[in-house]
């Protein structure tokens, strides 16, 4: 099929940025916004009514709309990132130390963990994650480690500003007895080779990455453009890693509501408690939406709606596209 | 998007045929087979060593190979059409008694109707089918529900040759105790209206239909073509309806394996115990498989082979796509 | 220790009547009184300020008060009585089919069942008395096996008169779906010999014995006596297997209220959803009682205070008496 | 009743030291002994054909055999001292914290505190002990806390000796992972008021003392005696509370084998991974057996077959004693 994506979607590029727009401001009436975590004390303090949303599309055109610009704590949006360094790490070999099956449970379920001795379901659940840092980890100083997770975030955005809110990783630090409760039973079954506090130094860290939506929306591209960076061509993974991990964001990426955001919004997509949420239109576009209110799932309220409109309006659903 | 895809398609038709016959060739030669399903004797009588394989394209093009018009138990692939049929009765009123979420568990758990006060996960585990079951049946009789099922089904096939394997229906409704258990355990609860045994006599013979890969993907073109059927441009149901359709069979329609399905395959999907598996490449094709031989989590071993190479091949992964 | 129970206890008789006298009038002046069980409708019909309390000591006094001679649904008391005939029947294989240890579980939970592969933890549990009057059933039809039930009971308590209530059993056929989930899990693992009806018919009816307060102490002489009805000094069973009944009472016969009731009570005991409650002090009494309402965990709440009260008043706790 | 347990006690010493004797001579040719714990890598040193018994009846005469002055690491038998100092600072609030119903789980099990909010069955799995624990440090420093269990360890044993094996804390500290996930899990919901570390710093020297059989047979007597100290008449805790103790060792005292010990021993007891278990007969006597190899729930193989061959000799069992 020789469609010129340049020609076609400098055609789109207006309508985008009317939907983008259009979509922020019906979602600026909404009055039921969700709940902010409060769990991380840092993240409570943001304002309930921030507002982003950012489309880059095949030919570059970046949509955006709201508080774009804003940095937000990305949260778990950033296990995305450390997915791909972990394969690029040790290629398939990771799944011998974590599954990709949907949990069918909450986010920091330590149940599954018990009936499956300590390989967790899939990367996108906080144990998974975990394990998947430890991997990064491994043979490095936990400085290292962030500091080659920070600057493949960076080089993906086209960013080198992004950085750390030291203030959120400490307030983690302090309170994410949960995590530690993960990170130890794993540990007792051997699925993590580096020390608790170790892995979940580097862990906190990577959760407090500070992004706004237009960065982060820059970010994802590789995975919306079969492994490559559309500006400039070159490859980040290949064409088929990029896929399989588009197939573990819309089968996991939302903890136990995925199922319920792949039937609405019909996008990979994958979340994280600050209320930012990476979403992937395969060929199409790379998608961020902040908004920080969450729903009980612990899922972006207005993002998963914004998503859903969006996905409906371009006609961009992975499970049937209007030609 | 003007692509036409009559044009394409006539020219991508004896690829497509190449293609199929190649994998066909190609999984006759393993000798790796998994096992088969032994729990209802009359589908253990099966060779194992059949192996069919039809895709339909846009353009109507039918490249089939292998037993590919040998009826086989289609057992839980009819999940999706009779998901289809309930939608289409009570909208999104189903949604109260039935969730659409990946379970985390093996097809027939209990195990989350007890922490969930019977309701199950989704419609394609077999609580959940048993309650759409239940409410195709509600304001009918048995008779009816079924035939309503079968002419549905002989509907969207183009074939009024298909029906009901009864040794199979007999077979069943004689052992299927853990059956039995679900749907009593959910009538404990008040999810199911009709008798037990009168909402698992239609379910036993739903499972029991007996079609071939050629009658499957028939049936399969309207969840490919968004709502409508391609040769007759007849809706079926609603784009978005499609759409959601899709969306439950990506991320629950292998069970305990649909992450893996997805990761591999990259396609909507919905396999049965008896071997057959419904693949939909949304905007391109209906697949179906069948290989009687079944993995750890009770989906055909080669079938997804097959279909893992088919999407590489092709392209048609929803994940990212070649062009 | 050449302790005359004889002299002793018609020393102590007076005491006892007093005590039971007492504890009857308390109980009646309590307004909290829990709720009735309604799941079988024909239980939700008794009067729920019923209470009726025996002591049998061990020179063969009767201390009774209260609504002593009224029968009630014995339910799930039923199920020490098949315990000892099954026992009976098979001896120590019937641990093969049954364990013997706690389920940290309600009463009717399936969850279990999933994970031990359809073997009941314990013989008290809904599933495991399944097990058990399935073992009783093997090899007779049902009204024999019934028969025998009946006719072993109204042996214990010295009383032909002791029946089976059909209209509670006919409740609990229609409505039973939770035995029936049961009863079919643990057929599809092959734990149970008979079919599932059959062996659902004779433990519904078992479970619609109706005996009075003053029959189920009499027919409980033998646990609190090692073995052996004191009266006529014929041996029902051996000493150690009194005991080690008396064991699974106390560790299991409150379903997940065991741990309650051995900390409060300090006795083996045995409740049913009826409200009665089988209790045995061994070497000093057989006791029952009876108050409808029922506490959170399905267990007789004044029935649980009374005893409390009557084994602290007594000095009769396993765990430490008073000399 | 009036039974002078002195002269009746004196009359069945020297029977009782042939019961222990000939037990121990038994054991002793037993070749089946469980595995020795390795877990906690200290623990795996000891020697596995150890074997001690102790057996101290009401008037105050040892009957001792084997390695019964040969120091090991109680572990779990720890807990009951700790419960009781728990019990006697907060009372029945501490119920509050910690329930006391069986799990019907392994030890180290986190399922059931996620079902149940963070809130131990029972004080007696790692959780609830850990609970307990916390209890006791509340407002003193570890170094204090520590050193109140251990007087009063050395209190009820009458022996100033007893002491902490350093290097078993040591390993414990090192490697105790997964008590470090079921504390930091508990701290998440706030059932914890002290810091992880310390609480387990406190929780794993608790476990690290090392006490001969005879120590231990001596530290169990107040259990034994309605809470008072036989030879000096002191009281420890009220007659109650010994109770109550005991009751909870019965139904929770040895993890997920507590029903089968309740059934072949027929006493309340605790076990320790250590190989040692505390058993007391009400009324008749405190026990201590050790022997290093575990059965598969953790419990001390030989010392289960010792206490039962114990009880059936001496007719101990408080479910129903020959008289």
């Amino acid at each position: 099929m020789s469609r010129n994506n340049l020609v076609d979607m400098s055609k789109q590029a207006p309508d985008l940025q009317r939907v983008v727009s259009d979509i922020t401001d019906e979602m600026r009436q909404r009055s039921e916004r969700g709940a902010v975590a409060t769990y991380i004390p840092e993240l409570a303090r943001v304002d309930a009514k921030s507002f982003g949303l950012v489309v880059i599309d095949a030919a570059g055109n970046v949509a955006a709309s709201g508080d774009c610009d804003q940095p937000f704590s990305i949260q778990s949006v950033s296990k995305v990132f450390t997915l791909t360094l972990a394969l690029g790490k040790v290629g398939d070999r990771l799944w011998q130390r974590v599954g990709r099956e949907p949990s069918g449970s909450p986010f920091n379920s330590i149940v599954q963990l018990e009936f499956e001795r300590g390989k967790p379901r899939n990367p996108f659940i906080n144990a998974g994650a975990i394990a998947v840092t430890d991997v990064i980890l491994s043979g490095n100083r936990p400085r290292e480690a962030l500091g080659e997770i920070v600057r493949f975030i960076r080089l993906l955005a086209d960013d080198p500003s992004i950085s750390i809110d030291e203030a959120v990783a400490a307030s983690e630090q302090r309170t994410g007895y949960r995590n530690f409760a993960l990170a130890n039973y794993m540990k007792s079954f051997g699925v993590l080779d580096n020390a608790v506090e170790t892995a979940l130094g580097v862990y906190f860290h990577q959760c407090a990455i500070a992004m706004s939506c237009r960065q982060l929306a820059m970010a994802g591209r590789f995975l919306a453009f079969l492994g490559r960076d559309p500006s400039t061509g070159h490859s980040i993974v290949k064409p088929e890693r990029a896929r399989r991990i588009n197939a573990i964001m819309l089968t996991c990426g939302h903890y136990d509501g995925s199922g319920e955001f792949a039937y609405r919004v019909g996008l990979p997509g994958k979340s994280g408690v600050g209320g930012g949420i990476l979403a992937v239109a395969p060929g199409k576009g790379s998608i961020a939406v902040w908004s920080p209110g969450l729903d009980t799932a612990g899922n972006s309220h207005l993002g998963t709606i914004a998503l859903e409109a969006l996905s409906n309006r371009l006609g961009w659903s992975v499970f049937g596209q209007l030609s």
